[in-house]
């Protein structure tokens, strides 16, 4: 009990990183307490991480607390929500100081920087496993959903790809040159995209976060929504240095790797033509949806196959 | 993937298992939407069982369906809410079929009694680990939290203590006769008091259900509170079972074994005089509240001494 105590004063600071007046109150209780105002709704999302699965062993503390708010937070931009406070259920092997103080360091950072305050939480023994779930609110009726897409809009990302996919390569390497580190990056510190998301709310008809890769997280839009698409793969965002270090394997991990926490949006031409323009250029078109279901991509260099994405055309 | 789909079809049917207008979208987005009622407050909570810490290896799957969510519940009982939804967070280390059956069913079955449906969740490979957390909903300003005992207010409980600690002694027996049943079903079958809490919000000064054992939870009143409490030990209700399987040892049980998940609350002796004889009657007072910080126990056998309870008198 005495360890676990200590445990949580690396985490009571975080319960007042974000001044925030919905949560009327934090840990300490027996529940937390919301106040949503009048005419939000609450939108929610737990998800967890477990060493060896979802991160190396032995990844740095700090980047993982980062990397596990950054995650969940990631599922409130693709429902156009704001963030509002969030909980941690974390299993130790041992409260090992050096792990706890990175780790709180990284969440804490993350917290300051997308605007969430912890509400509460659970420390158990056990094996290495990370639990959050980020509350956030959005006008009422005007949340993101996955099936609202419709013949004729446009399919949008909202950044580079790949990226990440590609730094899993280089994780060990023990001094990565320039460009390496700049997709090391973005494997260890995702960037979920709150703004844009949050902007959007309301007006893209579907959105869904990049977690699985590009090809299977759009089927998830196009399989709720009941359509296809067609995608023009010249038109994919990818980095410099995806490009440059990866060559020709950089379009498939545009396509199908996972990790980099872009949204993925469909949104009609209309609607995408009257945005303002400085929410409008962090878009990129890369397709369009047909009312016939599946995927087709056109573009692709002669003789490309994608090699990742099993789901391939089943929906022809 | 197709395991894990697989998985979450053992799950799917607990997203209508409660009729519940405030869940306006459930599972497969990338977060679920709860709509609150102007006037009330999001109340919620998140705990983690772990596999050999919290329930025994090999434990019946069905039990800990019920279990894992009863758990969780009870917290809400606690804070005087009535429940709405939950999200399951489940880390497996193989998709056993007949063990995910019973785990859904006792979880289908513990969600009908207490009124309370699946709104997301996420399944990961790893060691056997369930994090659950609950929300539900109070009128606003009305939660019971562990910070208002006040001088002079009673102390009371909920129910007969002891008899999940006791049945830790038999969850092996392979034939178990009438009287150790009747203890087992307390600990594989708790009942949060969720109907009586609700009926205390707003009414209680304070709360907590008793997980960790009656001493060590009242405590964590006292602290919140800043005030002590007596104890008329006489008075603590104790099951005929666990008298007579446990002779002098069940005070004992009854003052330290957690697991029973009955409430401790506080209240104002005009309060509990004017409170409706069916609930009024559903209480028995065990003491009362002192301004000196401190918890002293009176009535106890002559040479009696807690065994279990390590902060005994420490605030002295």
């Amino acid at each position: 009990m005495g360890e676990f105590e200590l445990i949580r004063q690396y985490f009571q600071p975080l319960a007042s990183n974000a001044s925030n007046d919905q949560l009327v109150l934090g840990p300490g209780d027996d529940c937390a307490i919301q106040r949503v105002p009048p005419g939000r709704d609450l939108v929610f999302s737990v998800d967890t991480l477990v060493e060896g699965v979802h991160f190396p062993p032995h990844y740095a503390p700090s980047h993982l607390g980062w990397r596990a708010l950054a995650v969940a937070v990631s599922d409130l931009a693709a429902m156009g929500a704001e963030p509002v406070c969030f909980t941690l259920a974390l299993s130790l092997p041992e409260a090992d100081s050096d792990w706890l103080a990175g780790f709180a360091e990284g969440l804490s950072r993350a917290s300051q920087a997308f605007g969430i305050t912890l509400a509460g939480g659970d420390t158990t023994r056990g094996p290495l496993t990370i639990t959050i779930q980020v509350h956030g609110t959005v006008k009422a009726g005007q949340a993101l959903l996955r099936s609202g897409a419709r013949e004729g809009d446009r399919v949008c990302v909202t950044g580079p790809m790949g990226n990440a996919g590609a730094a899993l390569d280089y994780l060990e390497d023990p001094e990565p040159g320039a460009l390496k580190r700049a997709l090391l990056a973005s494997y260890h510190g995702p960037q979920p995209q709150l703004k844009l998301g949050a902007s959007l709310a309301g007006k893209a008809s579907a959105a869904i976060d990049i977690s699985d890769g590009l090809l299977a997280d759009l089927q998830h839009i196009l399989e709720a929504s009941g359509v296809g698409a067609e995608l023009d793969v010249a038109s994919i965002p990818m980095s410099d240095e995806l490009r440059q270090l990866q060559g020709v394997r950089a379009l498939d991990l545009a396509l199908t790797a996972g990790d980099d926490y872009q949204l993925c949006l469909t949104i009609a031409p209309e609607t995408l033509a009257a945005l303002p323009a400085p929410v409008r250029e962090q878009l990129t078109v890369i397709g369009r949806i047909v009312p016939e279901p599946g995927l087709t991509l056109t573009g692709a260099p002669a003789g490309y196959q994608t090699q990742g994405y099993d789901h391939f055309g089943r929906s022809d």
